[in-house]
C-alpha cells in the first residue's frame, strides 16, 4: 500500500463504510453487492486481457464470449433479481458494454408488451432460448428523433397475407442499432405501415434478418456493421437495408393495432401513454451519471494524493498534488456533483417506482411531471458529467491521457447518453414545453404540485432593472435550505424570461411555433436552471435522512459545495434577479475556496466510499493500493506494440531511406 | 452537389474567395498553399486505407511510411521554406501526427542550438541523413513540469571518461517522448549531473538505444511503447530505462556547460534566456487550436445545413437543423469564436517573429510579456476549442459519434494539446505570476506597456458593494471598441482581486508561498480575464485591417457575437465589477439571438472560407458536397467486421450457448 494514501486514509474524519451503506442502500445491500462481485472477480473465465490491446474484431469476439457466458453463469448461480443482474453484469462488463446489450433491454422487453397472446407463445420462447437474438431498429440514417420522419415503409400485400417492407431512399436505412451489424438475427423494425392504400403511422414488426441456424443474411436484406466509433468498440452497432423483404401478417406486433388478413386496420383502443419505458431509461441514466462521475473521481482523486509534482514552499519535497487549489477546485465540487447525482439518482428511481404503482391503480396524475423531470435531468446530469470526466481525465496529467487510466474509456463510453434515448438539447426544450405549461397554468390561477410549485408563488422576483441594494438581504450563504430557496427564486426567473421572450415574439406577429424557436435558447436556461434547484434541493433533503453525525457533516460541506460551486459558476443569473448582491458573491467566492480546504482531508475517504473494485475500475492510476508508477510500467510493456523488439516498419521504411537520400 | 448546402452558398452575402485570402495572408500565399496540398492529394503514394479501419500496428506502420515518403518527396520537390513544408506534412498527415515527428521538432534542433562545433560535425550529418533516428526524453513517468524534480542521473567516470547514465527508480523511467518506442535509435536524454562527487543539475545526453544497423536496444537499455493512448494511435510514444549506460564524454551536448576529461564541470557563460523555443511552440499552439476548431466547425456547420431533423412549423417539411435557435446557438459563437483564434494566432506568430528581430538585436525589453502571453493564451485558447470541439461533435447527433465524422480524431488528438508544452493550470498561474509583478509595478508608480498596460489606469474599478445604478452607464453594447473597454475593466478588476486575496492571505501571517496556493484559483480567473481581453481586442484590431464593406461586415457581426457571447456567459463579472447593469446584461442576451439570425445565411460560407480540402478534413459529415449519406454507407460498409458475412463469434459462442440451455 503507498504510504501517501494510507495516511489519506488514516485522516478521514468518518466511517467510509457507513457512507457506503448509505449509498447502496443500507448494509444488506452493499453486503449482496459485494458476493455478487465476488462470484466475477473470482471466475477464472472472466479473467481477460485488457480490451485495449485488441482489435476490434478481437473487442467484440471477448464481448460476444461474456455475453454467453454471463447468460450461462446467472442461470447456474440463479441470480435473477434484475437489480442483482444489473451489479453482475455491471462487474463483468465494467466499462465497457454488452455485445447482446439490445436483447435484453429492447427486444424481449418490446416481445413481453406489445406481442398478443398467440405471437407470446411463439416468440418469446424463441427469445428467450437465444435461437431468435435481437435487437429494436428504429433510428435511420436520416432520422433520429422525429419518428413521423422515418421513412421505412411495410405495404400489405392481402394476396400472399404479407407485409413487404423496404427501405425506400439511403437515408431510410436503419443505422446504429446495437447488436444489428454481426449479432442478431432477429430486429423488431419500426416502419410506416400502408394497408388498402391507406397510410397509418409508424408500427413495429419482426422481421428475421439471418437464418437461424448458418446465421448468413436472408434475401433482401442487407446488414452489417457500421464502423468504428468514439467508443463502443465491442458493440456492432448495425445497418440494415430492406429489399422487398416479405414478412408473414402476424410478424406485425398486434397487441394494440391490427391488420386483418383482408388488410382491414384496426386502431390501437386507446391512445396508450406509452412513455414509460422512455421514462424508465431516463431516470436510469441519471444513475448511469453519477457512476460514470463517481469513478473518474476515484480515479483523478486516488492518483492526486500519490502523485507528487513542482514546489509550494521552496526547498521541500514535492507536495501531492491535492494539496494545490487549482487542483482542489478542479476536483471537489465533481466529487460534491457525484454525491448530488447519486442521490438524484436514487429519488429517480424511487420517484418512477411509486409512480408506476400510482399508475397500476389507474392514477396518472403525476406522470407529466415525472416524464418532464426525467428528460431534463437526464441532459442536465449526462452533459454535467461529461464535461466532469474530462476535467478528471486532464486533472492527472499525461497518465490521464494513457489507456491505462481508463479515464478515456470512460469518457467515450459515457459520452454517447448525451445523445441517445432523447438528444439533450430535445430533452431540455421538452421539460421547458412543460415548464411553460405550468407556468402558464400557475399565471390562470390554478394550483401546481410537486417541483413545479414554486411557479405558484407570488413572491418571486420580476427581472427588473432596479439597484440591487434596493432588495433587502435576506439569504444565509451558509445555510443550505436559505441556498436551495434562491435556486429556486433563479429558477422562477428564468421561467419568467423564457415565457416572456415567447410573449413579445407572439407581439411580433410571429407564429406559435417560431416564436418557440425564437426563445429556445431562453427555454434550455430556464430548464437548467430548473433541474439545477432539483439537484440542489434533493441534496439537501438527503441529508435530513443521515443520522450519523460525522458522515452528516461531511456530506453537509459536500452539498454547500455543490451549492455554492453552482451560484459562483453562475453568479451573473443571481445578480441579475436581484437574489444576492454583489458582496455576498464575493463572500460565496472566498466561502468556496473554504471548503475546499475543509474537505482536503475526506477527500480519498469520500471517493472510497462508492466502493468501485479495482477489477470494475481497471485503472492503473485509480487503484486503491496507489502503486501507480510499477503496475503503469508492467501494464505499458503488455502492449502488443512490444510483442516485437523491432517493428517490421524498419526494415521496410527506415532502412531502405537511408539509401535513397 | 447536395442542393441545400448549394442555396447556402448563393445566399451568402460576402466573395469567401476574399476571406480566404485574408486568413491566409494574401492571394499569392492561398494559391501556393494549394498548390502544394495538390501535390499531395494528387499522389498516388497518399492514397491510403483510413486509419480507422486499421489495427494500432498498421497505423503505425502506415505514420512511417508515409515519414519515410515524405522527406523523400520534399527533396524531390525541393521544398524548403518551414512554412511550405508544414503546409505540405499537414496535408499529408491529416488529422493524424508524424511518426518522426520529433526527429524534426526536438532532435535536430537541440543538436543544431547545443553542440559545440565538434559534436556538430558529427552529429549533424548523422542526423539529417537519419542514420540517427533521434527523440527528445525530458518527460519522466514521475515527473513533467517541475524539471528539478527529474531522477535520472549521469555520473562521469574519469577513469574510462565516459558518463554512467541511470533510472534509479521506476518513476524515473522515461516516459512519454514521441518515436521514442520503435523508431528511434538515438535520444538526447535529460539527466542530473554529477561529476567529481559534486551535483551540477539537468543537462542534455545524446544516449545511443538502438543499434543502427540492427535497431536491437543496446545493451542496459529497455525501451518500448508506453502502449495505447486517446489518440495519438499512429505515435510510439515510449518508455526509457537506463542500466549502468555508459556514453562518452562527448556525448554530453557541450556548447555551453562543459565537463573536461578529468571531470572538471565548467559552468555556462551565461544564464542563458531559454525560453525562445517554449515561447515559439506555445504561440504555435494558439494556431493548431485554431485549425482544429476551424475544422470542427466546418463539419458541423456543413453537416447542419444539409441534415433535415423534426418539424419547426407542423404540416412543414423537417427544417435543416441550422434553423434551429438552439442549433445556432450552440455552433455560432464557435464559429465567431475559431476566427478570434485565427487572428490570435496570427499576431502570436508575428510577434514572436518580431520580438526574436528585437532580441537578435539585444533588446530582450518584450520578450517576458510574450512569455506570459504566449503561455496564458496557450491554455486559454486550447481550453476553450478542447471543449468547443465536443460541442461540434454533439451537435451532429449520432452520427457525430462515427469516427466517419472525424470529430472523433480531431478531438482526441488535439486534447493533449491541454497537458503538453506547458500544463494548462501550471500556464494560467505563470501568465498570473507576470500580472501580479506588473500590478504592483504599477502600484508604485512604475509605467506599464504592452498588453499590461491597463493596470496603470487609475479609473478603473475596485470591486465595491455600492448599487449598479449608482455608475453611470457609458457602454454601448453595439460598439466593439467600448467593448473592449469593459473587457479590458473587467480584467483589472480581477488581477485587483487576485492581488487583494494574497495581501490577505499575507496578513493572515501565510508564506508568500501559501498565500500563492491559496490564491490560485482567483488568480487562474483573472489570467482568463486577461487573455479574453487580449482576444477580444485583436480580435476588433484586425477588423481595421479589412477593407472589403462585405467582409468587415460579417466579421463584425462574428468580432460582437464573441464579445457578447462571453459577456453573456460570465455576466456575473461584468455585474460584480458594476461595469454593466442589468438591464444591458439583459438586452445582451437579446443581442446575441440577434446575431444569430444575422449570422445564418453565412454560415456555411463563413466555414467554406476556411478552405479545409476534403482529403484533408477526411469527413464524410463535413465533405464539402454535402452529398452524406450515399458517403456515410459507403463507408460504413469497409468497415473490417463487414470483411466477413457470418463473425467467428457466432460459431464460437452464440450457437454453442443454444445448446448448453
Amino acid at each position: 500500500m503507498n504510504p501517501d494514501i494510507t495516511r489519506e486514509r488514516q485522516n478521514a474524519t468518518f466511517d467510509v463504510e457507513k457512507l457506503t451503506h448509505i449509498l447502496n442502500g443500507g448494509p444488506e445491500k452493499t453486503k449482496r453487492r459485494r458476493e455478487i462481485e465476488s462470484m466475477v472477480f473470482s471466475d477464472p473465465d472472466f479473467k481477460e486481457e485488457d480490451p485495449n490491446f485488441l482489435s476490434r474484431s478481437e473487442r467484440y469476439d471477448q464481448a460476444v464470449k461474456k455475453s454467453a457466458q454471463m447468460i450461462l453463469k446467472l442461470r447456474e448461480y440463479g441470480i435473477a433479481d434484475p437489480e442483482e443482474i444489473y451489479c453482475y453484469k455491471n462487474m463483468v462488463n465494467g466499462n465497457q458494454h454488452e455485445a447482446m446489450g439490445l436483447h435484453f433491454v429492447m427486444f424481449l422487453p418490446t416481445l413481453y408488451s406489445q406481442c398478443d397472446p398467440q405471437q407470446s407463445k411463439k416468440w418469446i420462447p424463441l427469445a428467450e432460448s437465444f435461437q431468435a437474438v435481437g435487437t429494436y431498429a428504429q433510428t435511420e440514417m436520416g432520422h433520429g428523433t422525429h419518428l413521423r420522419g422515418l421513412e421505412t415503409t411495410a405495404t400489405y400485400d392481402p394476396a400472399t397475407q404479407e407485409f413487404v417492407l423496404n427501405s425506400p431512399t439511403v437515408s431510410s436505412i436503419k443505422w446504429w442499432p446495437g447488436g444489428l451489424g454481426k449479432t442478431s438475427n432477429h430486429a423488431i423494425v419500426l416502419a410506416q405501415l400502408y394497408t388498402q392504400g391507406n397510410f397509418h403511422g409508424l408500427h413495429a414488426f419482426i422481421v428475421p434478418i439471418r437464418d437461424m441456424d448458418t446465421h448468413v443474411p436472408l434475401p433482401g436484406i442487407v446488414v452489417g456493421d457500421i464502423g468504428p466509433k468514439f467508443g463502443f468498440s465491442e458493440v456492432d452497432n448495425g445497418f440494415l437495408k430492406l429489399e422487398n423483404v416479405r414478412i408473414p401478417r402476424d410478424n406485425m406486433l398486434m397487441k394494440y393495432a391490427k391488420v386483418e388478413p383482408d388488410g382491414t386496420y384496426l386502431k390501437p383502443p386507446s391512445a396508450k401513454l406509452t412513455y414509460g419505458t422512455m421514462v424508465f431509461i431516463r431516470s436510469m441514466i441519471v444513475g448511469e451519471s453519477a457512476r460514470a462521475l463517481s469513478k473518474s473521481c476515484t480515479i483523478a482523486i486516488r492518483y492526486s494524493s500519490v502523485r507528487h509534482q513542482s514546489e509550494i514552499r521552496p526547498g521541500e519535497p514535492e507536495p501531492q498534488i491535492l494539496d494545490y487549489q487549482t487542483q482542489q477546485y478542479k476536483l471537489f465540487p465533481l466529487l460534491a456533483m457525484a454525491y448530488a447525482f447519486t442521490f438524484v439518482g436514487q429519488y429517480m428511481s424511487q420517484t418512477y417506482h411509486r409512480i408506476t404503482g400510482d399508475i397500476n391503480q389507474g392514477d396518472f396524475s403525476e406522470l407529466p411531471e415525472l416524464h418532464a423531470l426525467s428528460a431534463g435531468l437526464k441532459a442536465f446530469t449526462t452533459w454535467a458529467t461529461n464535461s466532469a470526466i474530462e476535467v478528471c481525465r486532464m486533472s492527472c496529467g499525461g497518465h490521464g491521457y494513457s489507456r491505462s487510466s481508463t479515464l478515456p474509456d470512460i469518457y467515450v463510453n459515457f459520452t454517447p447518453t448525451c445523445t441517445y434515448e432523447g438528444e439533450n438539447t430535445v430533452m431540455m426544450l421538452q421539460t421547458a414545453r412543460f415548464l411553460v405549461k405550468s407556468y402558464r397554468q400557475a399565471k390562470a390561477g390554478q394550483q401546481l404540485s410537486g417541483t413545479v410549485s414554486y411557479l405558484n408563488e407570488p413572491k418571486h422576483q420580476r427581472v427588473q432593472p432596479q439597484p440591487v441594494a434596493a432588495r433587502p438581504t435576506v439569504v444565509d450563504i451558509n445555510d443550505l435550505a436559505s441556498l436551495v430557496e434562491v435556486y429556486k427564486q433563479r429558477a422562477a426567473t428564468l421561467v419568467d424570461l423564457a415565457a416572456k421572450s415567447i410573449q413579445q415574439e407572439l407581439q411580433l406577429r410571429k407564429s406559435q411555433e417560431d416564436a418557440w424557436n425564437n426563445s429556445a435558447v431562453d427555454l434550455v436556461r430556464a430548464t437548467d436552471a430548473h433541474c439545477h434547484y432539483v439537484v440542489v434541493k434533493l441534496f439537501t433533503d438527503k441529508l435530513g435522512e443521515v443520522g450519523d453525525t460525522a458522515i452528516h457533516s461531511v456530506m453537509s460541506t459536500l452539498a454547500l459545495l455543490y451549492a455554492l460551486n453552482g451560484i459562483k459558476t453562475n453568479s451573473g443569473d443571481f445578480l441579475q434577479a436581484g437574489l444576492l448582491n454583489v458582496p455576498q458573491v464575493l463572500q460565496v467566492s472566498v466561502r468556496v475556496k473554504e471548503l475546499l480546504s475543509q474537505l482536503r482531508p475526506n477527500a480519498v475517504a469520500l471517493v472510497d466510499a462508492f466502493d468501485h473494485h479495482d477489477k470494475k475500475l481497471n485503472s492503473v492510476l485509480g487503484r486503491y493500493d496507489g502503486n501507480v508508477y510499477e503496475n503503469l510500467f508492467e501494464w505499458a510493456r503488455r502492449s502488443p506494440l512490444n510483442s516485437t523488439e523491432v517493428h517490421e516498419s524498419f526494415h521496410k521504411y527506415l532502412k531502405p531511406l537511408r539509401s535513397k537520400l
